[in-house]
């Protein structure tokens, strides 16, 4: 087989370790030379192939590739853009492989959530149909962790650490003062509607009494009597109760918590809001003092206190993907499998795309214990191995220091527009 | 002189440091055993003193003692009580005066900001006048740096650091998406009346274009079309806005732009909510999508992300305020001196109360930009020291161990209640 070029994009919410498999998957380009000639980036992700915006990693030096595993966000550019879908925008297909086609590009490493691995099982279909064969592997990336087939998602296990970290420390931090001030505590965090973050701030809570004392999932019904119920409880007993609530919390019957009412480019609503929800609630019905806090993209973004165990596997299965790409393999994603010891371990498996695009994995219901408001010993199990280990970015000046791309764009060869 | 106990109190909103101070009060008090018996420490700050719930520390093991300098929040408790005038309230300066008699207590170490530096001198003044002489020494905390006679005050570095961090970080990440996603990101930050923390946001910037954009700050009044333009340049310009918002932001006529409407028990105004607000103009003016970020207690309880500068000093703090006293002294403040040369250090020096108490120091004008957005080379050359250097706690199992004191109450020695 001649050799191909690669293609590899970003899509979706960036994480703190997305840019660490588009390192796994540069580096390991790098060391196939006979099968892969250069890595184009789609520049804002797949917006970049469709505009023929590619870059070209090539120009980039080796210490600034290998800087990209301590580098939160998207280096390259992410974006929410999901392709529709065949029957409604042909067109969009065929551009894409058209582009592939005038650059050479063979294999097409899409690093992203459900949507994205949807877009790779069709590029991988199409390319076929159109007699343009591309070796579409798709590589997990996902704060949510809400993938199907892969034991957790890269990415994850740093938000999950980040949540569990920021809770411990607000926690001691109420404690030390509930006494004479703020009485309840409440950290908003992501996840949509898989309460795997919301979870993770359990691990914070090692003996009785510590932070967080109430998990709002978005699995578990709100129920607002029963919640203020045990904010008083906690209040009681503790002098004070820290809350993590899922953004996706919400009523028995679908509605959130705090609905913005605008969606996003996906058809998703935007969520955002519970905390301050519930702090008024806690404040009218119990008439006590709070705070909240509201992470946002800090969580999401806190390469700082990344999980040295989320780095690795995120390095891990973008190096897997070249690796499968150059076996010949297409349609698959390289997923994480957990070993069966009691010591945790871990590998890369594959998992076929048409059973993991548009599946979300929701938090198995014994992960909640039974009240709805904690986690129990199982999902701790699953949770605990995921946050293992620190892994800092150098420093400088007192500043984490991350990598600044060249990110020059290859000169284009198609002169078509196409607008997105 | 016959030997006499100590009294440790933590006071005001806590920080990632204040414990480092407690630890280098302890120890350094354990080291001058001929002058100084037991510490006691104040049972949730002052309220313990005027209570008689004084936290033996002799109880606590060294290891325990020492891993206070890595443990965020007050692990004694602290409060939020401001003790009134001589003129208002006598009887509770009586009492106070009355407890550290019966327990022999002729040392007070007052750990907090101004208000606390003003009832460590009526202590100092009052305990001559009723014939038992208390020294009375000032150990400075606040994470809002706005204490007179310090060249900074412990508990801000750390916070500055966390801030600028994040924005750095969630900077990067709104970078990474803003071409069809988020294009304005607000992180509301704390310091009240004064725009410390604001700016040392302002430290993330380090090239052309980087984030934060835009800094707002209290003192610098709010002009909604001033600052609508510059985010829509923003946004022109570099694809994407990032903005640091002091909670403190006002308008010209001193009205907040988040006024919750609730005061503190020092009858300081509860403030909060500048991002949303923000948000609401940038979307109803501008159009624009955007994200906001309030850390609330998460930034000054960020142990895990301390500046070691920052730890050391609190450290240093808490150490010469025992020194101080075993020298005599009494109605002092331990201060941070910085050193004339152009290379940054650092010496402990000592201030008169009287020149302490309720002084608030404001940033100087100069060390904000002309347009009121940004900071200056001067504010640079001041902050950037302060955040130097990391100073990581011990990790297990993925999360910080942090300090667990067994915290037992010396037998009361008074039959008497103080209700507080």
């Amino acid at each position: 087989m001649a050799k191909k070029n690669a293609f590899y994009a970003q899509s979706g919410g960036v994480t703190a370790v997305i840019n660490a498999s588009a390192c796994g998957v540069i580096e390991t380009a790098r060391q196939h030379k006979d099968s892969i000639g250069k890595v184009y980036a789609g520049h804002n992700g797949i917006i970049g192939a469709l505009r023929e915006e590619l870059i070209d990693t090539s120009k980039e030096t080796p210490s600034t590739i290998a800087a990209l595993r301590h580098t939160p966000s998207g280096a390259f550019g992410s974006c929410r853009y999901k392709l529709k879908s065949l029957e409604q925008n042909r067109a969009e297909y065929e551009r894409l492989i058209e582009v592939f086609k005038a650059h050479n590009i063979g294999y097409f490493f899409y690093n992203g959530g459900g949507d994205s691995a949807d877009t790779c099982l069709k590029v991988s279909q199409l390319s076929e149909t159109m007699g343009y064969p591309i070796q579409a592997i798709h590589i997990p990336k996902t704060v949510d962790n809400d993938l199907p087939l892969t034991d957790n998602c890269p990415g994850f296990g740093s938000v999950a650490k980040y949540v569990a970290v920021s809770i411990k420390e607000a926690g001691l931090d109420v404690a030390s003062m509930c006494d004479s001030s703020t009485k309840v505590f409440i950290l908003e965090v992501m996840g949509r509607h898989a309460g795997w973050i919301a979870a993770a701030g359990g691990l914070a809570a090692q003996e009785e009494g510590d932070a967080p004392h109430i998990i709002l999932f978005p699995e578990i019904a709100f129920d607002k009597a029963k919640f203020l119920k045990r904010v008083d409880e906690c209040v009681k007993k503790y002098g004070y109760c820290a809350i993590v609530a899922s953004e996706g919390a919400q009523y028995a019957d679908g509605s959130f918590l705090a609905d913005s009412g605008t969606v996003d480019a996906f058809g998703h609503k935007q969520l955002g809001g519970v905390a301050p929800t519930l702090a008024a609630m806690v404040r009218q019905e119990l008439g006590l003092k709070y705070h909240w806090a509201l992470a946002d993209y800090l969580q999401r973004a806190a390469r700082h206190i990344a999980s040295a165990t989320d780095v690795e596997q995120a390095y891990a299965v973008g190096k897997a993907a070249v690796e499968m790409a150059v076996a010949g393999k297409t349609g698959v994603m390289a997923a994480i499998v957990r070993g069966k010891g009691k010591r945790y371990s871990w590998s890369i498996g594959e998992a076929p795309l048409e059973k993991v695009a548009n599946v979300e994995q929701k938090m198995p219901r014994n992960f909640i214990t039974k009240d709805g408001f904690g986690i129990t010993e199982k999902a701790r199990e699953y949770l605990a191995p995921l946050i293992q280990g620190e892994d800092y970015p150098p420093y400088k000046h007192g500043m984490p220091v991350y990598a600044r791309l060249k990110k020059i764009i290859a000169p284009k060869k198609l002169n078509t527009e196409f607008k997105v």
